[in-house]
């Protein structure tokens, strides 16, 4: 039998590693997963995670989503020809008063998480609809469901990306292809410590008022006490049961507004969380 | 009495043109409206709108988005020292296949929708904060509501919009800052002359399969049909009814659903809208 053939981005730390590990080690060895990561210096954790479990269920791939050749040569490298599952998870953060935000670190997170998914996915989508079979999740989150102060930029990111899955979405469905879009609320990776984050004694901060910056602080607070106080663990999250074979869930909405993450994703049958179900299929 | 100072974005065409029009043909004079475009060449037809009765009530200046050194000009040239009413309001579309769109052309889309937009609140934030009042007009699109198949990347670009104003709305209220977004539906200005649009005959085209380029076809039909069909006039539009002198709307939710348009923007008391209401105030 075939393997489920799963391309993972952003896999060399949090849910996209806890994702490639649940997958690789799956004692049914049902999954192909190719984990990319951007540096493979980062690889190590991966690898410790997965211990010897591994053999003939993961690769792990150098992919820069910024770079379009990058993504080609994963592509052209995959054995089997085709990805049958395509997980864009790759994302990065940025938090602080827009006064204090530059446009070139503004355009950075546009390339990373807009332009990034968008690309990985241009260069998976022709395989999938020539197959007319292939499913595509993309790690979202509550910022890209509702705003958030000083996460101007990080937002836009989301809902930007919440609105090109949507578009797709509609196409997709003439092409057996399936779209749905996981919006995680705080979950415990290293996105707190990924994060691109305006420090209070950054000079950037002195462009704000000091009304903002004293507002900026009460939010950073309220933030880590949040993370503290409500985030889930990313391998808590991935409870990835799969409990018939190989098989994709077909019946599961496009759109999950996920305050506990990604768990269950994929579970056959109905998706248990508080969906606001835009688009069934 | 001071005017109501009024800077409008995207002036050449459409919309803009015709709020600015509206507002400085005022007969009570109480806006003063900067009127900007990119293009002075295409200045022409808002001031044969105006005809004569613009005096005092507007001037038409060159701003380009793309550039912060074309915003500060303009904030530093403004005799009033003070924007009460921002509107960004220049924007651009893109339509055509996903397989078809250049990295290139969708950087340039998000650079002038969003980052544009970013930029040009950015720029005139810290005089509002500073004052404690300010209104900011965004004009989204319905287009940043709901996903439509072949307008990814536009979609792209008003979702991030929203994800933009959402998040500011938030903080603002902190210094009686008012942010609404005006989601419009189909109008008739130069929207579709203006469009990015993939047309049947282009090459680029040919990256797509057989069966994407027959529904993009349909597609078109469709879209032409709907402009004919429901497409409202901008001057219809912008019936700007100002019923108690200069008052801004305080009491306007941040967020309407506009299926015909931009009408009553500065009308107080209640949008007549079908509104999703995320903030009142």
């Amino acid at each position: 039998m075939d393997q489920t053939v799963v391309l993972i981005t952003g896999c060399s730390s949090g849910i996209g590693l806890s994702l490639a590990v649940r997958l690789a080690s799956d004692p049914s060895k049902i999954y192909k997963v190719y984990a990319t990561m951007r540096d493979l210096a980062k690889k190590k954790r991966l690898m410790d995670c997965v211990k010897d479990s591994h053999k003939d269920t993961m690769d792990v791939l150098q992919m820069d989503i910024t770079h379009h050749q990058s993504i080609l040569d994963v592509r052209d490298g995959i054995k089997e020809k085709r990805v049958d599952i395509l997980v864009c998870n790759a994302g990065v953060g940025l938090v602080g008063p827009l006064e204090s935000q530059s446009m070139e670190m503004m355009r950075q997170i546009l390339e990373v998480n807009v332009l990034g998914t968008i690309r990985t996915i241009q260069t998976f989508l022709p395989g999938m609809k020539a197959r007319g079979s292939g499913r595509v999740l993309v790690t979202g989150s509550i910022g890209g469901l509702q705003g958030l102060p000083f996460n101007e930029i990080y937002c836009a990111s989301k809902f930007a990306v919440e609105g090109v899955c949507e578009s797709l979405a509609i196409l997709l469905q003439h092409f057996n292809i399936h779209v749905s879009l996981i919006e995680c609320g705080p979950v415990n990776t290293d996105f707190l410590a990924n994060l691109r984050r305006t420090e209070p004694g950054d000079a950037s901060l002195s462009q704000a008022d000091a009304r903002t910056r004293a507002l900026y602080a009460t939010y950073l607070q309220h933030c880590d006490t949040m993370f503290q106080d409500a985030a889930q663990e990313a391998g808590d999250i991935v409870q990835v049961r799969v409990t018939k074979g190989r098989k994709i869930p077909g019946n599961s909405p496009f759109h999950g507004k996920v305050n506990w993450g990604i768990s269950k994703l994929f579970q056959v049958g109905n998706f248990p969380w508080e969906l606001t179900g835009i688009y069934g299929d």
